[in-house]
């Protein structure tokens, strides 16, 4: 772009590319010789290409400052890892939506306050998580929508007198626009804050899902086995399987809690533009992508293998207590206000736990002492028909679940053709 | 909806509408008998309504949970909190730019490391935070688009068994979508911590706006005077003008970073679905609507009193050093390349500072000594000078920033006229 | 103070006295005319002062500074919230001493990564949580103590032209010092840092208590039985009994460590002395020290409510696999190397698990399959003997809890005899 | 001490002890062999050891745990970490006294809100430091004092079944206390929040300082010049000293706070007793370690070589409005009531203003005009008077501040003959 506009020489241009090139490969193949007292990686890169071509080198900088260089460094690394972490949470969506499909049917207790409240198949439970990271891409992608955007042409902060075409290089470097405010560009690291804010509320997300496996994992859930190669167990212990990768994850979280924590201090009342507190928006932005990226690697291979105890979980389903909800509702049918069916059922309720029983075992007539509106349809009320009966767009009736699972698996191809 | 779908009958609906909004009028008056042996508002609203409408009363509460209850309240809540957001952003973008219409082509220096580096406009500087505050309006956009999802008719958790018709629902209480998963929907609180993230980068930016204002009226620096109504003075020091406001925005700050730490804090590690912690969403997020809606109104209620001192800004902005960047550029337009020219203004800064001289006093003859290609036409860099070569996008040159004022104003045109 | 140093004339300090106290009964009485327009209290304090008193009110602020004054509050508002949290910490450290004194020899499973490790005794658990508080106790008595320092005749900044004595106001106060540095002790917020780091501990503490009271309410564990007014239940669903107050307290972490970071980030950065910002250094405290004190007094309440189910630990403490760890010690005390013995339990265990037995069901035989070393004195190692083995100082052995349990009551006596 | 307390062969005590010596050696020469197959460092250790020695190394772990071994790792760690930072802050505090002696008596500006609001000594302003940095050694010690216990014996979590004796490794180990509870001592990681919690404040200290050298070092304000190695010029502006190491010092402060967050979230929510999420604890500890030892090294470093660019700021020091303040309380020392005296003073210094007069400069009938107790003596107050009149402990006469200096070298002569 120099030498297309008349900056610098086109032969210098054309030596610059070739020396860059040698240098390239220089590096890749770990020769170049790097000189700490260079101070940094621009330096040390000019300083070499001047000795491979001569003077050209010394073209290089032109039209270029360190502060609209390292501006544009992050933006692109920040775009890779976007990019990858995109990826990843496609991975573990696709693990999560091949569990609800293995386990579609599946009923086990639905959760409120960790007490059993209702039926829900496990299916519509995974789905939640799928719709959780479905946003986490969302502002993923808001993100890189929004840092789309080339700083270099800026300058040190007031731009750069050359008739650079800057629009050639957003173009060449694949960037939607050109900033269009050059201190604002150089001091400017809000895409980084909003990477680790949306890398945050993913981790959060990762730390429910890890918390509910190592409930779940708990001899006194049982509800899922994890695979050998995901727990270690104390060695002398063979029923322990810790879910030691849950369990790293959901502390990985605060890490990257901090590191927002961090790159927000760091910002907070810095005067424009360029200041050097922002070198310190490097080390926890790498960590974070690590972090981020590592733990979805993680689940995306961890959840295919985890094996769900139908059995235990179908069996708790079916504790007639969490049908309460259903029998109120059945009032309603009948034509019971919802407030004084809700009542009904409390004194029914604690009229069972009082004797010991539980509600399916209750004899009709029982039921009517409470409300003459019980018949025998009353004993069709199950864990199954409860689930089925929530047939609503978003409820966990089988078919709305497996409008759901459609759904997922549609998100995921049009991804995937993309 | 419940009546139109057959869920209750119409006369009860209509009965509750009437009584809905007779508990309305009952509440805006200050008539509303409230109870705390109710537990909370929403079964104080339908008690009351029983004691007016009758029986129907009981059936308001048909087809629905407090669960999916409180998800939809916090959803409208900060919906209006955004448009809101969105108007203060607006009103201290407006400010901003009247400001730098005002002193359109004024002269100051810029700063790197709060060290003067090279001469900007003042509109310039002014317009870095315009683009800063556009990327916040950005974000709350998004935030608004991806929360806009009707949670009701998710129940507890499992969904409703009433053929509830939820679309209608969400076009009457205008929400573009209805959410796709009952237990999500319960469990979710992405919203609240998306907005607080947008909230903490804008307090941010509003902390460095802050610092750069304290800085500037302090009498060292005597850039800005801020109008009196936004000062406090020690009561017998006349020239002490505390810049108050500006304190404190940067200082609120820190509340608002804490209340994103807190409600990250709140979510990480809870098992689906409801759980009891999520009460804990709603006194931080009070408090940064709050604090955030009142720090723009403050400013852009301050920013359009605040006199810029143009006489030192000018004069501070004629300091010959800051144009060594300009003579080194002024070398590479003479064919020296960059970083020999940048060897040649090392040295000869060097010289002059030894000498306690200016480089505009320096003889043609001693910058001939430096390099041969100065001439006499190196006299025609000044600040102007150097702020007119600025002429890139982006860049500092009076149209380049007329250009960027005329997008800002655009910007702001098209937002009023939505 | 003023008027025995002779600053201020006997008779003026005499009526300010006297002034000041009806001024205080004014307030206490809830008719002191407040006028906004004054500013803050101390303004208005004066003025209503001068109007009781004549002139001699315009003595009053002699000496002082509205910098050192505040600083003076906040060490007084702090003193006493750190005493009330050290009674509030030893309230919750009585119930957990209780608690464990009731069920003092049930055996229960102790956990590591919610996984079944090896048998403990309940009141060892109870009285890990004991050990925790008392070194929050430490934290706040050193805060306490490095706190405790009189900033009061530091002036705005620079100290104060009259021949105070600081010692007699200190002494008056009861404090232990007095400032050695007034722009320090305007400047210096560092007591509430710390109030709040010692908090947030405290408080995650809690959640590490509250985190178990919801795990082991629910009906997989059934662990424990909390108090019903501690509890609430879906209104028809009697067995459910949510733990509220332990997922608020577990979600109020959340806020105090937002706190915390809000008080770090309004002092980052802050030139001395005083400056507008430290303004927002009071309502997240407040809020710190409400939610700390109320949080800790649900505790105190709720604990001592709280039943053990102790035949369902009890059973569980015995499941055989836990005791896996003694039998490879059993080995030990017959010779065999640790790490060798630790090698024979885990391939006796596999053989276990394979065949679906129970360690304590296996034939003597069997076991000597595995190594020669075991004989029938294998089955004396029961959960109770594994409990009891453990009689090493900070053990789980009954004797050592006994000691555990004693310290802790005599740590308790000690405190309330002061 | 196993083979002390018969636990193990004194044959195989002794072997283990060579071993591990020879082991050692190995690791120092770099010539261990490490095997990642086997996990962690302790069992390379164990299994290096048995190569070397045979069967005996099988004895090793005999009494001990992963659990509390790395508990006791992080404390050993930790405490020589404490030493290392208490040194630190000594350094730093030397310099600050260095720099308050070398410049005693030299006047400057005080500042509240930045704005110029009373004379000082310079060497007040940096004892102001030392005030600080001195409380942060207390928290370290206070830190080191409560962590100052052996955990090394609670086994995995209910402690050990050999006769260990606790207290003879203590001792050897050179801890105060051996740990009372053995669930607490595994789970336990305060003492590293605690840590961090003070490493947060001494940073924000830092952070203070590094501000107050970033505004002192601008052009405008032109107080201090640092020594050449601790800035960075822009390579051509030679006027340009950018103060990397303060800028960078305060950027740092971010990561420390986001350690601080990211080990609270890692707490939050853990039961008893070891999770895998405390593996977290370790990466951001070490991080905050460094950086806090590296940020201290550079400001022992750096603060002795900055120089005070004294004429400067005894200049700024003698602004007459600076001594409203004094010459109110002149006219107090002459019978007027402190509030009527500020109200002469205000009018008056507005009467100057509006006629852009210094007050030194204003006739004495002038004065007369605006209170009848103005005299002669009125222009004896100067900002050396001033400074002197502040004669009350912690004032910044320069009497009390050669006390202030005295106590601090008293302080750091102590610590050195320790």
């Amino acid at each position: 772009m120099l030498a297309q506009q008349g900056i610098i020489p086109r032969d210098d241009a054309d030596a610059i590319i070739v020396g860059l090139s040698a240098v390239q490969d220089e590096i890749e193949r770990g020769d170049f010789p790097w000189d700490p007292a260079l101070e940094d990686l621009h330096m040390n890169i000019e300083r070499r290409l001047t000795d491979l071509i001569g003077p050209a080198g010394a073209r290089l900088h032109t039209g270029r400052s360190r502060n609209d260089q390292i501006a544009l460094d992050m933006r692109l690394y920040t775009r890779a890892a976007i990019d990858d972490t995109i990826a990843g949470l496609r991975s573990v969506q696709r693990a999560l939506v091949d569990l609800a499909g293995q386990y579609q049917e599946v009923l086990m207790p639905g959760y409120t306050h960790l007490q059993r409240a209702q039926p829900v198949l496990f299916a519509h439970h995974m789905l939640a998580y799928f719709e959780m990271l479905q946003r986490d891409v969302g502002r993923f992608t808001d993100c890189a929508v929004r840092m789309d955007v080339l700083p270099l042409g800026s300058g040190a902060l007031a731009g750069v007198p050359y008739p650079t075409d800057r629009i050639a290089v957003a173009l060449a470097l694949e960037f939607a626009e050109i900033s269009p405010n050059s201190m604002d560009a150089v001091a400017d690291r809000d895409f980084l804050a909003e990477f680790h804010a949306a890398a945050a509320i993913a981790m959060m997300h990762i730390s429910r899902l890890s918390e509910e496996i190592v409930i779940w994992s708990s001899r006194e859930f049982d509800f899922v086995r994890l695979p050998d190669e995901f727990t270690t167990g104390s060695s002398i212990m063979p029923q322990k399987r810790n879910p030691d990768f849950a369990e790293i994850a959901r502390g990985k979280t605060g890490r990257v809690y901090g590191s927002l924590m961090g790159i927000l201090t760091v910002l907070k009342g810095l005067p424009l533009t360029y200041n050097r507190d922002l070198q310190e928006d490097k080390e926890g932005f790498f960590d974070t992508v690590d972090t981020l990226l590592s733990t979805l690697s993680v689940f995306a291979d961890m959840l295919p293998g985890m094996k769900l105890n139908t059995h235990r979980v179908e069996s708790l389903a079916s504790e007639s207590y969490m049908l309460a909800t259903d029998l109120a509702d059945y009032l309603v049918g009948k034509g019971v206000p919802f407030r004084d069916a809700h009542g009904v059922m409390r004194r029914l309720c604690q009229h069972c736990e009082a004797d010991g029983m539980s509600l399916s075992d209750l004899p009709i007539a029982e039921y009517q002492r409470f409300a003459p509106q019980f018949d025998d349809d009353v004993y069709a009320i199950t864990a199954a028909a409860s689930v089925a009966a929530r047939d609503n767009p978003g409820g966990t009736a089988p078919n709305r679940v497996a409008e759901g699972l459609a759904r997922a698996k549609s998100i995921l191809t049009s991804t995937e053709t993309q």
